[in-house]
């Protein structure tokens, strides 16, 4: 059985699991407080070229809830595409935190500048606007959960309508090393610390067990996040647990290296499907690939491969998502293609 | 430096980060579905005795504010010890999830039974009770903050008493090995299934990197609990970083072995402190442990050794506390003892 | 200037006022315990021939997200039509109160049984589901922001799919009466006791000057609700401001009295505006009028008559919004048509 | 039957009613957009001989919870009194509203400045601060629910310890206007707005039906406020309900002769209780009087008086609570004292 389900479904990177491994007996203060911590931070922002804050969180969903919690006031709400992960697939979590998120139609999964110009000049053009959730936040995903990238015209021109209606940008980055190793990435991290207000650099699904690193580009993290974090349950114990992997993530141009593998690896798996006959869904450059697979087709090849069927497409094809990382090998792919040829004759 | 600061001040225990590193490159499905986290959760369950539901969490703030919130109705809060906890050092999370906590006064850390029917009681006599909080938990630590224990008898009085008012008993056993493993504890897993309505089997502090297992004893996990944990952000795609650790925890007996060592340091601990004229400031039979201790003494024993001051004794003295783990060497012992005598000479 | 705002501009129907000034000197107990509010909840009971918990409120946002938080677990949220009050303009009260609203497109401000199916269905077939909302509630507004109604037939068609999946079905009649007394309304009372898990007689924009009536149709209030209203803030001291407000809306019919009035100036309204060539946008059967008006006569209207304007139509044309009440007279229709002939001629 | 339940057992002060009743009939525009709500304000700005920013709510509880979610960050929690309202009889109000109530000890109702200090000198000299609540605001009630009175020392004391220690003070001014009209009180509306951050001049419980007035007294009004009151469906479509009583109050000094009467007829009734050998609990300076009495009295007390027993004394003795209000008669208090001596003869 081979896997391409996800990128979470592998432990840590070898080098990540050493350096747990290496500094295991260390007797270090808790709470974030270590020196691994502090050493991630600083290579993060080294990488930013800023003087940004970071701060060290655990998982997607957690993040995602406690940046726009704390960032946005009661009455302010947050603008995502419809596809958003905020919006679709995680539990009513930021509702939960009380905020709304504010649905649009995006396109390939993201949210065009124009159509948030058009929301939020709305908004304000509406008589009854004090009756209606205040827009104080747009939320976008790098790479977006179709795999699709923002141009960096496209992101600054989101930006410039953030400004225009006083709006924060957060930047969702669970796979950003994807995005930024992408051929057709144009953006750079400092580039992200210009235009968003807050970002972060996922972990979990580039190699490390958990974490994710949240990024105030402009050292605006708000103020007492850390009793924030406690607040909502976030705050490890053992703080170096996230500490240690980013700074291993970040010596030696790690966190890139596995996108750049995983890319590579996806790019290659895009060309064994589609010279089998196998149509893509979208034109992906990073390490989630969609493609239109007849459903009878589906049935045999899930006898030998995992991948998420991702939504009908017609009456008899389906999306299915298929995804690599750092652990994707060439072996993994040959397999692959066998399979597809052995269905096909 | 010797440090007696806390018992999450080193990494994992090596038999956990060996089977981290096992497993690392086995490809297994997320969010808690992979084959470790099923065996932890049948081990666990065979350490009860019963046929209990487990979920696997990742701190312990984070999963008493899940359990209260999932468990509790929107107009129920929940009796504490003042000293509790989640009174005391969450930083609100109970609160922000809509609960009030009713503190009472405990004693050494413990809420006596007859204080909760005393409360309990009077809340039912008041005319006004529908103006207030209705008590619809009793929350207890075991150990507590301050390191004791609830007898058999004490919690089955107190278990008595939430039956009495219809309130549910949960137990936060952050530290729960240190418990069954002390001298004092006549207790057992399946008298806390038997006794509690949920409790949790705390791993952060007990050799883990991180990972608290929350067990429903009679099988009464909240419905969608899954969804519940995802809504908190509390769902780690990489399940297996906890199931693997659980797993490990509950072979050959780590658990309590991890536990069995932090004790019997501790008792050593002790001697050490008293032998050398320190008075205790309770009767703690668990890692950690509590001393009053000279102001001007702390001052100089604070150039070689890591603890924490606990809180003001009076004009010239502070409780500290130390406290012991998996990781506490004979050395240390012996290290400690050095320092104390010096500063004694 | 006359106007045709809202239904809330001028203040209680006379009826009601006298109710209020007759019992003012009376010694009642608070919170609810009077005995205008005991009559008025017998009162709606005899009207819904039915043995119902009613439950007396203030407003219309404040019902909504009470009734909503009350019934809902935490995991899930309320299905509504876009146009919603409760997704469009309340200020995301029910997102603060923890609960997603799940919009979909709805049709003259009514939802379909088939779209709410559909979503359904796509929810409880998406392999994803448990990392999503779960729909627990269906909100319609009877009539709905857009004066529309819902046919028997299509409220128990429904009232069917919320059975099918497990969904209570929540009818916000902050207009009921405008309902039940239009000429195209099939539904009774009773109908809604038998297809509704709870809705609401809404008090404010029928002749009251706040208040509002839910009603538990099958005796189903959620436990010790009264402390739920509390701690929303909801509870009022003097109780019998809406008991006898409610007691003299539902003695000798006079909350449908005011209703056919209303009705019948607002089919007036509806035969002056066209037969002066201004285009209805609906069909509303209820005192909300909606036409379509060139935005220049709009300007030239406004210097005589009050009314909304509801949002852009076409380049030259905007939407407005006509409402009448038990105030409006004939006079006023009268002076409506003379400003509208006069800008004509 | 006699009642001295409480000062909301009697409709509107007749005033009150008879401007509603003059007002009906305008057409007046919604939410407190009315000129009412407009005049109301500027004679509460008039009365305080400030700048301040008013808003009207609708209850006590409402007013409480709005308030301080309102000002308080989401890390932040309110010091009050244990017998403050907030804290024992709002159904947990302020904690569904994410926040935690910081009891501390009072006396007769009052907090004490030193009290305040030591809690907050304690939470900022801990080193576990930031996994603690921050004391944001200090929550006191004039008069306090023990009809107590802060002196003008008192209260420029606490408020000097908020300064000190960047606290909003928060002023529950529910009976406020009995604490102004009190013999012993030193303090004017100008002196509130000199010492507090907001405080609220309470309607429901001096005459009007429904109603209570923020002061934010600097003109400090949380930016949006309109919309984070509608969020908590606080807002009334009718507002003119609010802002024609508060207009009434503050027209020709009522607000003020209400409370003169109501504290007047207290010191009656307290005369006719001690000389009638009923020994008062403590020395209440306003309306609300307390008296402790003999279990069996209170039992034939009852056939003819409507009171509130308050909690138990001794095991014979209950302490009971009579208010005053401006409905209060002679004839009612002289029927009283034949009650007494009846039981007594």
């Amino acid at each position: 059985m081979i896997s391409f389900e996800s990128d979470y479904i592998t432990g840590a990177h070898p080098e990540i699991l050493n350096k747990l491994a290496e500094t295991n007996l260390e007797s270090l203060p808790g709470y974030g407080a270590d020196k691994y911590c502090e050493s991630a931070k600083l290579k993060i922002a080294a990488a930013c070229c800023r003087n940004v804050d970071v701060e060290l969180l655990t998982g997607g969903t957690q993040t995602n809830a406690i940046v726009i919690a704390a960032l946005l006031k009661d009455y302010e709400g947050v603008i995502a595409a419809q596809t958003g992960h905020i919006n679709a697939h995680e539990a009513g979590a930021v509702e939960y935190a009380g905020h709304k998120v504010l649905p649009i139609p995006g396109v390939n999964g993201k949210l065009e500048a124009a159509a948030v110009d058009k929301y939020a000049a709305g908004f304000y053009s509406d008589a009854s606007r004090e009756h209606m959730v205040f827009p104080g936040m747009v939320y976008v995903s790098y790479p977006t959960e179709y795999g699709t990238l923002y141009t960096k015209r496209e992101l600054t021109d989101i930006a410039a309508v953030c400004r225009k209606y006083d709006m924060k940008l957060f930047l969702d980055g669970a796979r950003l090393a994807y995005g930024l190793m992408s051929r057709e990435c144009d953006l750079s991290l400092g580039d992200l610390c210009d235009l968003c207000d807050v970002f972060y650099i996922g972990g979990t699904k580039v190699g490390a067990l958990c974490g994710e690193a949240v990024v105030f580009p402009q050292g605006n993290a708000p103020r007492h996040f850390f009793s924030i974090i406690k607040q909502h349950g976030a705050l490890l114990a053992k703080g170096r647990l996230t500490g240690v992997q980013f700074d291993a993530l970040f010596t030696d141009g790690l966190y890139l290296k596995i996108a750049r593998h995983a890319n590579q690896q996806a790019k290659r798996l895009r060309d064994i499907m589609t010279r089998n006959g196998l149509r893509p869904y979208n034109d992906s450059p990073t390490n989630q690939q969609f493609f239109i697979i007849p459903n009878e087709m589906i049935k045999k090849m899930e006898q030998d491969v995992v991948f998420e069927t991702w939504g009908c497409y017609d009456e008899e094809h389906t999306t299915c998502r298929f995804v690599t990382s750092w652990a994707t090998t060439d072996d993994e792919l040959e397999a692959l293609e066998k399979v597809i040829r052995g269905i096909g004759s």
